[in-house]
């Protein structure tokens, strides 16, 4: 049987932080026929209030330490104040938005990350297994466009603090069953630049065989790589193709078979 | 034809507050047979978080004066520390819990309050036509248990702050079509008393037509008015009886017959 098309839909907190950029997106996501969903980034909204709060906040390898206070913040931010915002300026658009984090509905339930070396703390770690597909599949079928903030649940009361491009990865290859998806990261950039500095240096398409060698090669800038290698489990997962590309041209990447971006394919 | 019972329930601050209350109210709740709603209120943590952030706040006549700023700790605190934590909590009980806001799915569209002697900022007045009990309908169809915090939205993008019985009693009326609703309303006391210092002193039973006479003997305590005005609005609009009782009294209730607590009656 034919599967519906889903498209999957993320954006970064650098579109978050950019009125412009944002409300652009918005409108063409509003735009997007048929059934769709979105997963929205933090940016620097959690940075400022933690800074003003005074609550203390750690990195590793670009992946925040997640206590308690922090959570709180997460809670607030991303679930609240980011979320209902988006939610919202969908309405006003006319795009049945319904606003939802991990633990609504179960609709993603994560493991937390064991202590290591380094204990991230209240923090998710999601694959497809997580994503409760029915339950989302439930929500599209009565006409309810899911907004997802990077926040999971472990089933038993504690939210987790989630890395939004995984959990958009986790949504892409849990709802893959039920849906023809395509998967898009939107961003500030035009996609995978072979030089970061030169927005004309777009990698058009990366083949799963050739990452390897483009890593080793390291013409990869570091602060994509996570983000590519969360892709690519995705697109091995059935997820289809996965494109990477500048916030402002979602619309065409959606409507026209030639891609602006980097696609990922298998 | 006989139309399911829906019951609505209101859990206000001092339940949220007040660790002990919340967790024996949570599992009340979850162990509730039927199509449920919930509508929390907001508690002292707002107000902490508004010193902590320099956020001046006034009130007048025990309302909010919901300015910008105001309103962006209302999403935070409101519509992503606290609704989240109920749902996750709910979660953990076995209860399929989504936490909501009035914007979500267009849920509930209020009316930004015209500005008059006094301007409460970005403050939304709900009745039963600001809800759209159909999509409430569906998502409990699909199996969801609604969490509402009491921020609704104007349909323009604008999310309002708006009072939480309100918020109740609107759902109330709003869903008395589709559904036989049965409204609770949960805090710190026993019920409606005679004397706020004793707890024994519980109205049982208020008819409608009682309420002017009891209004002017002045005998019901000034913080209490508000939300009876309000609960016997609903009680009006055809939201069926409405008992205002002790949270750790909920499932006694619902399950008995004789109610522990005040009955509001047409």
């Amino acid at each position: 049987m034919l599967k519906e098309k889903l498209y999957i839909i993320k954006i970064g907190g650098n579109v978050i932080n950019s009125p412009s950029l944002l409300d652009k997106f918005l409108d063409d996501f509003a735009a997007i026929q048929g059934k769709k969903l979105l997963v929205h980034g933090g940016g620097k909204i959690l940075e400022e209030l933690a800074v003003k709060l005074e609550v203390a906040q750690q990195m590793v390898n670009g992946r925040r330490i997640t206590d308690a206070a922090t959570l709180d913040l997460a809670l607030m931010v991303y679930g609240g104040l980011i979320n209902k915002k988006i939610t919202a300026s969908l309405q006003k658009r006319h795009c049945n938005a319904i606003g939802l984090s991990g633990a609504d509905m179960n609709l993603v339930k994560a493991q937390r990350r064991p202590a290591g070396e380094i204990d991230f703390g209240l923090v998710g770690d999601v694959s497809a297994g997580s994503v409760n597909a029915d339950a989302i599949a439930a929500l599209l079928e009565i006409g309810a466009v899911p907004v997802f903030c990077a926040l999971s649940h472990d089933g038993q009361g504690q939210i987790l603090n989630t890395n939004a491009d995984s959990m958009t990865a986790a949504l892409a290859a849990g709802l893959s069953g039920l849906f023809e998806t395509e998967l898009h990261y939107c961003f500030e950039k035009n996609g995978v630049l072979l030089d970061p500095a030169e927005e004309d240096s777009v990698i058009d398409i990366i083949h799963v065989s050739e990452w390897p060698q483009l890593l080793s090669a390291q013409v990869i800038s570091a602060g994509m790589i996570p983000k590519l290698e969360t892709a690519f489990q995705a697109v091995q997962k059935g997820a289809g193709r996965v494109i990477i590309g500048h916030a402002s041209h979602i619309n065409e990447n959606i409507q026209s078979e030639k891609k602006r971006g980097t696609c990922l394919v298998a």
